[in-house]
């Protein structure tokens, strides 16, 4: 499985975006982290004037096997399937935001143990009715681990045809935080313990459990890379989610990275190849324990820190704003010439 | 000058607001910052339905007599006549700002020194033509000071009355870091010297220099209240923006606070009335060095922290897409019931 991506690299190009910035009617700099996103969209895009088309979250739903044990989450492995019904009537905080914020919305079955009706507005990429539990088997095949990052890169390339250059993710998946953690550990090579946090909300007690639980299935596995890591620790959105990064970056979108399970899936694609990086924009540090020590070794400062640690690609919905007004100052303010403004007195 | 600010304290319907919020569908306190704008919101408009009315940002400009001399500004005196032609024009950061997130935007001559013409679409409320340097006496008398506050309140009672439910501050006025480092130091009690900042972009230099200007300044004169204070260390706009908070507050409107100006104005108008903190929810912690010691003193938590120094209330346009997806959960999010959702099980 190789995805050829190209670096973003243009120093010409970079000059002349940075010179722009620059001359806008305020000081230089003073707009902080959003002339970084101005200018990295203007790298992705190879344009001095980029243009956010048609921003969509797409959220994968999918089951793990551990959670119907019960022992790492304090909710039900039925509440991904509720789940999935209420982003279809519109009641998650995913759609509340999206429609804040003018964002299409896009639900994807990757592996639900539950048969949809037909009828309903979701993407059936099925892999199968829930992974199977890492703590007595692979959580997927490699075949389905392949066939995962398929569907995520189909899904992505169809909706580049429809006119998107800017996605985002989100996930909904009972007990995903176990595997996320499993998959950060294994990519990052930080201790297992500190990957592992309170996911939906477990208690002190709650989480020394969950760490003993992920300590031994992390020790029962010797998987040899991206895709092996992948299959044993799994979740089939996760994976999904790591081919559609995949093929976002391919098709030189920009792409917004979520919270803790979205950057886990980053996490995997990464490791497949590192030119991913230069796509992405992170919208969010979350409250989940984990979070902040990927962002650290991706050495990157996201956008929003507002303590959600809730999934679904709540904090992309909430940074797309931010991404809109980066993009929009750099097309349409004044510059100092063109508004009749002076500039800096120099001593 | 007084005025009657009730405080929103209200445990029946502030028990009402928590129930709402944690029953939604979502883990307890998954969206951390966002739940607590929600349920100030439903506090300050005292229901568990609240609404976001016509969110408008204020813009009030106007001159600093020290700015004349250039010894505390890289930027010349005329900039702030210059830029409120921008503004008008559209082509500045709170422009593009308030567009992208349908912000509706006032301009005010709070006391430029230039004569704009009637016809611009400018709320005229000229005090005079810029403020005296306070350096030789102060910027302004008790008199004028008086009438900031009044016309700052008249432009609140006016929106208020057209719709406005939400409101947030912006300002220009070139060498207006030194007019609200100098009542920083005077309401919070913080030394002078750490209350000055580079500014729109001064070096080291330039801050010493500043530094040693304020520090002399400061020395000079004794006020004994929040409107002496204001008058000495001046700055029309800022004593507009202090009359207009304390009468958004008294009017039970939302106010959304923007960075290191701004504050400042906060701080005199906390000082004649504490009760206008609770109507104010924080936009941004600003670049602007002095600002996160102001947050410190208020005991506050802001939703931004983007590395932003420009000031003109673009802190404040940004966050408020923030308040508004806060408002929208708690009034459209399914409950744990409404959508068969099921609740956490207890071990």
């Amino acid at each position: 499985m190789t995805y050829q991506i190209d670096p973003i690299a243009n120093p010409e190009l970079e000059a002349k975006i940075q010179h722009k910035i620059d001359l806008k009617t305020k000081p230089i700099g003073a707009l902080g982290k959003l002339e970084h996103i101005a200018f990295q969209i203007g790298r992705i895009q190879q344009t001095e004037n980029p243009k956010i088309e048609k921003p969509t979250i797409v959220v994968f739903a999918g089951d793990h096997g551990i959670a119907t044990k019960g022992e790492v989450n304090p909710f039900p492995q039925e509440v991904t399937s509720q789940m999935v019904y209420n982003f279809i009537n519109g009641g998650a905080a995913i759609n509340i935001f999206s429609n804040t914020n003018n964002l299409s919305l896009k639900i994807v079955d990757a592996g639900v143990n539950h048969t949809f009706p037909n009828e309903l507005d979701i993407i059936n990429a099925k892999i199968d009715f829930g992974t199977k539990n890492y703590q007595e088997e692979p959580a997927m095949t490699l075949k389905q681990c392949e066939e995962s990052f398929n569907k995520g890169s189909d899904i992505i390339s169809k909706l580049k045809n429809e006119g998107t250059n800017t996605i985002g993710f989100g996930e909904m998946g009972i007990s995903n935080t176990s595997s996320a953690a499993l998959l950060m550990s294994y990519f990052t090579e930080i201790p297992i313990s500190e990957c592992v946090g309170s996911g939906t909300g477990l208690d002190n007690e709650g989480i020394s459990r969950k760490q003993q639980i992920l300590s031994n299935v992390y020790k029962k596995y010797n998987p040899q890379n991206a895709l092996e890591a992948m299959a044993v620790f799994g979740g089939f959105e996760i994976a999904m989610i790591s081919g559609a990064i995949l093929k976002a970056a391919q098709l030189k979108m920009t792409i917004i990275i979520d919270g803790f399970i979205v950057t886990a899936a980053l996490l995997a694609a990464q490791a497949i190849n590192k030119n991913v990086l230069d796509y992405c924009v992170f919208a969010h540090n979350s409250n989940e324990k984990g979070h902040i020590k990927m962002l650290e070794f991706l050495n990157v400062n996201p956008l929003l820190s507002l303590g959600l640690r809730l999934g679904e690609g709540t904090g992309t919905a909430l940074a797309i704003p931010l991404v809109q007004a980066s993009v929009n100052f750099l097309n349409d303010m004044a510059s100092f010439d063109s508004a009749g403004v002076s500039g800096e007195t120099k001593d």
